[in-house]
């Protein structure tokens, strides 16, 4: 067992309780770098013990063999032995439901939200954390890039997404980081469109918003293409180069010290110009990490100050209602004070299937 | 807009609060019949409303047209807004995190746990949801069947289970229930084996858990077969003969009335008189619909009664470590007091790909 690391202790100080108990997935995975469906952290000032029911105990003994995280054998009635003693505990609460909330109380504790403290940390990802990102950011381009020779007049949405989730899964991916978003022709116009049997035409813009998980850290990545040129496109043209500059323009221009809400500025006071402004209809971009959703917040009410080792998406888009919609996002992150984009393999100049 | 019908008053009687308030996707689902990532149910003695957000409003109007649900526009303010006068507020507290609760205390609300409420109909397949898992079960042993011959020596786990999920998504599955168990070898003998990247060896025996959803309800199979028989495979194919005796046990004698213990002592009894109940790790089955484990549990622990309606897992198992593991599980449903099998399409006898 080594020292309690840095970040873990800086988690603990700062929740004020005298222990925390993680049950939840993704924060234990954060916490032991070891993936389980099940089990409980306990983290004190000075320690760091998963609690492995005995599917994962020599599993999880082996793979954190050497790493500051202790393992013990059981369940929760194990971990409540553990915390025997125990009066204040943090533990995540919107990631707590209120039945075990319940149990917890029976058991005296008093509760404390340990999210603030955790949401700051994972705020900055480590250098082990931006390579697992980079690899779930290069399975995602490799598969579309494959893909894109298979995308033919007829397909439907549904055929595209799964064949593009077949290959990411080929490439190593576990699963997709969310559900695919594939959108032909007017359908694109639907920011949150559901991929279904809409089947493709000559003509059609195309737009695919998907990503995948590798060792639980998630990519995500939109595209849009046109399938075929039918000399109709004109706006669409006109629009998808302005939604372009925007993009290439946050990745230019924000720099570490900026606030979310600025960086959001910067392509939307560029769309504003071309008149645009009012068909991005979202933010500019979120967090990425072990979750697809995460902090910091790129949008007018995000007032985070960006900062090195921070992971998040530059997306603007534009959607007209019932024409098309256009959107192009990459992964990035800050690194000495720039923007860097994880997205090496595809490009982002309008490309015609 | 219809009257309410029996299932939802007798929630919001057996709950006994003001109101209820739904935000939890497959619950609003559940309520509605429409599916959404995002919005509110709020139930009466005699009226349910679906609070839709802006992107929702449009097709869930035109989908619940006629229904007994009404819709209107809006978020949580405009949940708020019609829960106004309420004191006593249902929520499901085991899919409530304590920040929501929190906040719902704040606006004064006494909060009432609605689960058990929506557990005790949700126990009772109607014929639509029952046809509906139906789709999802062909689906997954169509894809199944279709993959079998595609399965070659030095094929990894990752990529059986890429394909099989790759066709359950063009079948029109919208993805899977859960994640793929693809296990060779002597992975079989993990129950939860993590698919990984262990490649397929003449001999091996292989065990494929798997499962999709249609319209959000779920399907749950899993096949074992032997990859080629290498002729050292006795004491597997002893064990394969009483595991699909235990399986075929279940289906004959279970009836309604029983409980959940009952029908688990069925199969584990069968495995006793054969030496092997020791191998037999977990429990006999749980229920399926919108969520991939629901109740009823059939387990030495379980105490629900077993009734017309209800869906669950049939799916007895042995596993020897370190060697192999055999699994056969259908999923089934009980009607006019006896036990129907979903699967209609793959076969249990043991098979030699």
């Amino acid at each position: 067992m080594g020292m309690l690391d840095g970040k873990k202790r800086k988690i603990y100080l700062e929740t004020g309780a005298d222990a925390l108990l993680v049950e939840t997935d993704f924060l234990r995975r954060y916490l032991t770098g070891f993936y389980s469906t099940d089990g409980y952290v306990i983290l004190r000032e000075d320690s760091c013990v998963f609690v492995a029911d005995p599917r994962y105990f020599e599993a999880a003994e082996k793979a954190l063999a050497g790493t500051d995280v202790e393992v013990a054998e059981g369940s929760n009635s194990k971990a409540l032995e553990l915390l025997f003693g125990v009066k204040r505990l943090g533990i995540p609460f919107p990631f707590t439901d209120l039945s075990r909330a319940e149990a917890l109380k029976n058991e005296r504790f008093e509760l404390v939200d340990c999210m603030p403290a955790l949401k700051e940390a994972m705020l900055y990802k480590t250098e082990r954390e931006i390579s697992l990102i980079q690899v779930a950011c290069d399975i995602a381009e490799e598969a579309l890039l494959s893909l894109l020779p298979e995308i033919k007049e007829g397909m439907k949405e549904r055929e595209v997404a799964a064949l593009l989730e077949y290959r990411m899964r080929r490439l190593g991916a576990s699963g997709t980081s969310f559900e695919t978003i594939v959108a032909f022709g007017e359908n694109g116009s639907v920011p949150h469109h559901e991929t279904g049997d809409r089947a493709l035409k000559f003509g059609d813009p195309v737009l695919i918003d998907f990503g995948c998980k590798y060792e639980g850290y998630c990519s995500d990545c939109t595209r849009t293409f046109l399938f075929g040129d039918d000399g109709r496109h004109g706006e669409f043209k006109k629009a998808y180069a302005e939604v372009l500059k925007a993009h290439e323009l946050v990745k230019e221009q924000v720099v570490a010290g900026m606030t979310g809400k600025e960086a959001d500025e910067i392509a939307r006071g560029s769309l504003r110009k071309a008149g645009l402004d009012r068909y991005f209809t979202h933010s500019l971009g979120h967090g990425i990490g072990l979750q697809i959703h995460e902090y910091p917040v790129l949008s007018p009410r995000g007032g985070e100050v960006l900062q090195d080792g921070m992971v998040f998406s530059d997306e603007p888009g534009v959607y007209l209602r019932g024409e098309f919609g256009i959107r192009i996002e990459d992964s990035v992150y800050l690194k000495d004070g720039k923007v860097r984009s994880f997205m090496k393999k595809t490009g982002r100049e309008l490309a015609i299937l």
